[in-house]
């Protein structure tokens, strides 16, 4: 075990990145970093994310706040005066839970905490087939990423990876049940930090995901939507 | 002026990127983006960035805090345990002041509230030639980093301008004489926050820059070294 590489996990709480975490840990040795930037659901995610890293029995994490994205603001996970809408699956548009390039501030977050750690890797849980469309999610723009992580780091820097980039939610949920990852104390909720709304883009796409795959969500909402298959 | 683009400056409140700022100005309205990120003279860098923004009458200014970089460490400028070490012009490798991916985590915020304010540019005031080897003050870097934009924005995003990379530190404060930029408000000390003590990296290089442009610095000193033309 102490000879694997170190990975840094952008862990949010939510069940993607649970299950790149979960697919990281056969190869690596795991450091979490979190981030609050004053989206909604902050204190709840914090809480998910230290119930997966006490999961994981993870020493290394750090919970940093970037409290600029939501003095910023631009998206409706940041700002209060702006709805955040039920899912709209048929849409082609960015919705407004886009927070303006946000990722790269994650990213180079990571990078510097594990420039110091010596870390080989920053495993990130972005999935893109089935996403939102935020631009800061697609494989282009990790691919440029780790490039400037090549040529603004001391040595080469540790490189991104995206674990979970090319499946679909079912597949996640799949995996991450095969893997025993603890989807139960996972968020992903953008609306309530008590119960899941179960109709925000993420909650649908997170129901969908386990009713294609056949499973009960283990998580509590107050809307269970049931999706046609596709 | 209405119909000028816009540039957010990251502005440190030292001298190179303020007369970055100045040169600005000629084609974009301004606004000024600052980050505290634990370092030593952080209350003083402020208290110049405010003076700066003063001085050219700029309204839009956001002051941010990235306090996972002193979290994270690594870097004499955070870490008051890490002695800053006086300069050595003559050393090849990187300085202990390097903060670990620093310049990523400041684009990644000025690029979020450039999306927002609809910024044309990100203008830097990175000094390569003059520079103490750090890497993400390469042209390289910022190069790529504008691919990191163009890829994870909305639209296009803004791109990094660097209207002081190719200067040394002595063209940079000809060009801020003549512009007439507030280089009597700004501070560059890595040490102190009251005299600034004209040995660490940053004041040798900028009193360097004055004595090979011929002029007094009109901040004060707690030593003035004298340093041979180059």
């Amino acid at each position: 075990m102490k000879d694997q590489p170190l990975a840094v996990v952008l862990l949010s709480g939510g069940m993607d990145s649970c299950v790149a975490a979960a697919l990281t840990r056969s190869t690596h040795r795991l450091a979490f970093l979190h981030a609050s930037y004053g989206q909604r659901t902050e204190s709840r995610e914090l809480k998910a994310f230290h119930d997966i890293a006490d999961f994981y029995h993870v020493q290394h994490r750090l919970a940093i706040t970037l409290g600029h994205l939501s003095a910023i603001g631009g998206s409706s996970l940041t700002d209060s005066s702006m709805p955040v809408p039920d899912a709209d699956f048929g849409s082609r548009g960015i919705p407004t839970s886009y927070v303006p390039f946000r990722n790269a501030n994650f990213l180079s977050a990571a990078v510097s905490w594990g420039e110091v750690l010596g870390a080989s890797a920053i495993c990130v849980g972005a999935v893109e087939e089935d996403s939102s469309g935020y631009p800061d999610c697609r494989a282009e723009f990790f691919d440029a990423f780790n490039h400037v992580i090549r040529t603004g780091t001391k040595s080469s820097g540790p490189q991104v990876v995206t674990p979970v980039a090319g499946m679909s939610k079912a597949e996640i949920v799949l995996r991450g049940r095969a893997l025993g990852a603890p989807l139960q104390v996972t968020w992903s909720c953008y609306r309530r930090d008590d119960v899941a709304c179960g109709t925000c883009d993420s909650c649908a796409r997170r129901l969908r995901g386990f009713q294609l795959a056949g499973f009960d969500d283990p998580i509590p909402y107050v809307h269970k939507p049931v999706f046609a298959a596709q």
